[in-house]
This record gives structure tokens, sequence and C-alpha cells, in this order.
């Protein structure tokens, strides 16, 4: 199966952390063109620090889409200025939580939603993660921390108090990585 | 932590299969106001066809957001015909795959991404399905459908061949609900 051919690109607008592209589709299998909306943003970064006693630095916090507060992992968009992604999960993570840690794991890389969204999400793995100092908050963020037990998250999404799916699959990819072999 | 203050919401456009709205909102901890900009879409439904013999029926298609043709499960928009998110998995499952069950599980509902999206997304298991005839594809849609084993989505999704952050909390969900306590 091969991609579809783009035929034309328009600009639709910026939303602060987004900007909405209109793409004119050619299939290769029906030679049809077809309109599609594609979310453009820069690559995300997604952070699990876990501290050496086992405990997942979490941060709840309120999020307009949703409109509720929700138990997240901290994360954010990868700058210009971070270099690679493990830079950007390093500041994120010093940013929302106030920890750091010396050992970082790339876990892999996930599409958001390969339908409508165009970046990444990049899996980073802190391990012993210990508190530096305050959280560096920006304008408009407002982030409480929250130590979480590792034997505890499978509960937390299963009971629906972790629902954001990108922190899940940054879950998945964990147990993937600390998975031993049965048998 | 309480929720944000909606000051004001206005549609900024429709696009397709979602549409765009700016809000305003005020902060109860700082009483400030900041813009945000949500998606809105119709609640959607990611479904795991599983057959007797243990393989996923996989749907391969073109996606517009990454420019990729991408492995994952059936899925879709909740119609407001489907009733409920099994009747939405058992319609798009049949529409996309030519599969039908008789048992239908659901494994959970997670949030797409709850700092930009408002809509939830349904995972269903659908057991013990088979082939019931052809598909019944809309005009834009060309999918080739592919058995997997369960057993390999494990290191698909790690080695970056499924990459749906949504069909990587399914399985999430899947294996939560299938795992068998050690010891």
């Amino acid at each position: 199966m091969d991609p579809w051919t783009l035929l034309d690109r328009m600009h639709v607008g910026h939303f602060r952390i987004f900007d909405l592209f209109h793409h004119l589709l050619r299939s290769p299998e029906t030679g049809d063109s077809h309109d599609f909306y594609v979310i453009d943003a820069p690559d995300w970064v997604n952070v699990i620090p876990i501290t050496p006693g086992g405990e997942v630095v979490c941060v709840r916090q309120y999020r307009a889409g949703t409109d509720e507060v929700t138990l997240e992992i901290p994360g954010g968009m990868i700058d210009p200025g971070d270099g690679d992604p493990i830079e950007a999960a390093r500041r994120e993570m010093r940013e929302e939580t106030g920890y750091r840690a010396d050992r970082f794991e790339s876990l892999g890389v996930v599409s958001p939603n390969p339908a409508i969204q165009s970046n990444r999400c990049h899996t980073i793995c802190a391990w012993d993660a210990y508190r530096d100092g305050p959280q560096r908050l920006d304008g408009s963020e407002v982030i409480d921390v929250e130590l979480v037990h590792l034997d505890a998250i499978p509960s937390l999404i299963t009971s629906g108090r972790i629902t954001h799916s990108l922190v899940i699959a940054a879950f998945y990819l964990l147990d993937q990585t600390t998975a031993v072999p049965a048998g």
C-alpha cells in the first residue's frame, strides 16, 4: 500500500500550541481526491521519573481539553533549544516537578494520532530521580507534584484515574523495557 | 486543586471530523485569565478483534496526519445512531475488516489528549472474531486487513511498527484484563 499524493496544502491558522493545515490528497488506489485537516505541532516528550524507592513523580493539573484536573507524568513540547528529546525531558521534568535525574533512557517514540496529527511523542524514563528544588512554572501553569508507587499505576489506569492515552502508552513501553520473560 | 472557570467560548471553525473552539479560562489559584484552544470531536471507539486462534484483526491504511501507512486496530467515531460504544465497535469492525463477533468486552475509556481534546475513546475487545464477508468502506477509505498474533504485538510496538498512542493504550488495557497475577 502506497502513501497518498499531496496536491495542495493550505495553512488554516495558528492556535497557540499548534497550527492547522488543510491537505488535498489523491488516493493512489482510486485516483480520487479528498480533503483532510492536519494538526501540526512540535514533537512532544513525556517523562516517567522514577525515584530509587520505585515511586513515579506524577503531576496533577487542570486540563482545558477535558475541563478536568488530571493525573499525568511530566512532559511538554520539545523546544528548538533543547537539542534532543532527553534534554527536553530533563528540562520539562525539572520545571514541572523540581526533580532531576542522572540516568535517562529512551523508551520509544509514538504518534499521538497519525490520522490527524503530524507530530511524534518521545517517551523517556528518568531513573533514580531526586528532588532538586522548587518548580519553575510558567504563567499559566499550576501543577501539584504527587508521588505514586509503580505498583499502583495499573490500577490507577484501569480505574480511570489516569486517562491520558500518551501516558498509558508510556507505561506500556516501560513495561516492555522492564519485563522479565516468563519461564 | 479546582477546575478553571470558563469566561468565554468561541467556535473557531468546523474541520470535517472535528470542531475547534477558543476558551478563555480563569485560574482559581492565580485569578489570571489565559487562552486555550480545544478540539471537539465525537467520542471515538477502538476495537481489538481477536480470533479463536489468538490473532488480532489489524488494519493497514494511509494516515494523512503522519503521511504514512500505519498498522492499527479498527475504530472510528461513535455515530449518533450507534446507541452505545459496543454497537459502534461492532459497526466499525464489520465495515473496516469484514469481521463480526458475538462477545464484546469494554476494556476502559481513555482521553486521547486531555490538554487539547474534549473527547473520549472507548476501547472494546471483540472476542472470537470471525470473517463474515467483504469490507464496507466509505469513499475515501482504502484498508488492508492483516492478522497478527497477539504474541507479536509487544515487539511490533517496541520496534515502532505500531505507533498510534490510542492503539498502544488499548493493548495496555487488554494486558490488564487478561493479566494473571504473579505467584
